[in-house]
């Protein structure tokens, strides 16, 4: 499913705020029939953005798996179309059926975030869909700082205080690049990708502040193995705000993927 | 000025709600050191979105003129700038002294509208900011029922109950144009741009609405004097919502236009 972070806060569901967990819920419930929890993959924060955000559930409910997307995105919608119907906050791209002991958590190998980053005179229209920064970094210094974060690490420096990593903070990025672009209204679009078996809490928003900071002159490069090394939140840069942050695709096992 | 609709609650103050003209008026007495009431052109409805909302005010303040956007966004901004700071929810784009007998609202010659419109598989992030129809509308019977509303006509038809349009309902709209891309993620995006001396409660959301359905073939191009000659709104098509509604620009006499 996708949602846009700034009409929802956040994916776990909380009493008497709109979540995307609990608004998922509500339409689910809806079309199914009987009440229903569901386990979402990645618990997004507040203005974090999902483009394929995925959950697991358990119904006996006779609808055709294929058939929910649509059922619940009209729920979601108000049940309105046509003229003056607006956008539902949150839509169901897929639904597959699963092997009864999937979990949509535990089960999950691997994310992709974006991180996306402007430069330039603010837009408005754009205020809750990426992160504005001043100056102009250098994406060569940010690209070449991003390679000591490919492999396996202990990424700890990277993981906001009030984490809880689990057994280890040790992770595994396989990817991580960085692309930039000239949007037609000015300044510079960076985009910022990174793929790995998971990650510590903030740790795509920090690694996005840490690179940013290289980009800008204020951390080398060649600096980076220390900051990893360290174990040290205070050695890495700053969090990147979540109004920039999107959760771009969960990897499962191939029998959930396709 | 420039806002986006789904971040004020349009632009008249009203108690308890953040409105674009409250939210400039606190900014405003903050750098000019004295309260202040503004005096917009438009009174742009909840959810419309203005990229060129203009307003007028009296102050004794010493600050020059070119400086007071940037203070005003500084202040808008909530005084951050750097790290973690975010863009604006209202932006003062450019200022200029004018006479003392000089009234934003009542020395206005004409206004631009923009209504944009797209078909297509919804996309979350645009929920706000274009109006998603279903159906493919033909353009060029949207653009042969347009040529009908070009020039000066009592356009009574086109207003909604409710609206107090001063002594006449006559107006002239000197220019009306209907454009067309595919925007990279599918579908169509169809611009409407309407330019006049002045319009009704609801006018361009009604006139837009109207189009569409001239463009499903709903309404016959052919109809629209008819319609037009009616004086009767029950003729017209559907009011588009607001959140596909933009307030582009604001015409002056030549004195305070540069």
């Amino acid at each position: 499913m996708e949602y846009a972070g700034s009409l929802v806060h956040g994916w776990q569901e909380q009493s008497g705020l709109r979540t995307a967990q609990g608004t998922l819920q509500e339409a689910l419930a809806a079309v199914l029939g009987h009440e229903v929890t569901v386990a979402g993959t990645s618990r997004t924060d507040a203005g974090v953005h999902a483009l394929g955000q995925c959950c697991s559930f358990r119904t006996g409910s006779a609808i055709p798996v294929e058939k929910i997307p649509l059922a619940v995105n009209h729920m979601l919608a108000g049940g309105r179309t046509g003229a003056g119907s607006k956008v539902a906050d949150l839509r169901v791209t897929s639904a597959t059926e699963v092997p009864q002991d999937f979990h949509a958590r535990f089960d999950c190998r691997g994310k992709t975030y974006r991180y996306v980053i402007r430069t330039g005179e603010p837009d408005i229209f754009l205020r809750n869909y990426v992160y504005y920064i001043e100056g102009e970094p250098d994406i060569a210094l940010m690209r070449e700082a991003a390679g000591h974060l490919i492999g396996t690490h202990d990424f700890r420096c990277f993981m906001a205080a009030g984490g809880t990593p689990g057994k280890t903070t040790v992770r595994t990025v396989t990817d991580l690049t960085l692309e930039e672009r000239k949007p037609g209204s000015g300044g510079r679009e960076i985009v910022m990708e990174i793929t790995g078996d998971g990650f510590l809490y903030n740790m795509v928003r920090i690694i996005a502040g840490t690179l940013i900071e290289a980009g800008l002159g204020r951390i080398r490069p060649d600096e980076m193995p220390e900051i990893l090394g360290s174990l040290d939140r205070g050695k890495a840069g700053h969090t990147a705000p979540p109004w920039g942050l999107y959760l771009k695709e969960i990897y499962f096992d191939s029998i959930v993927s396709e």
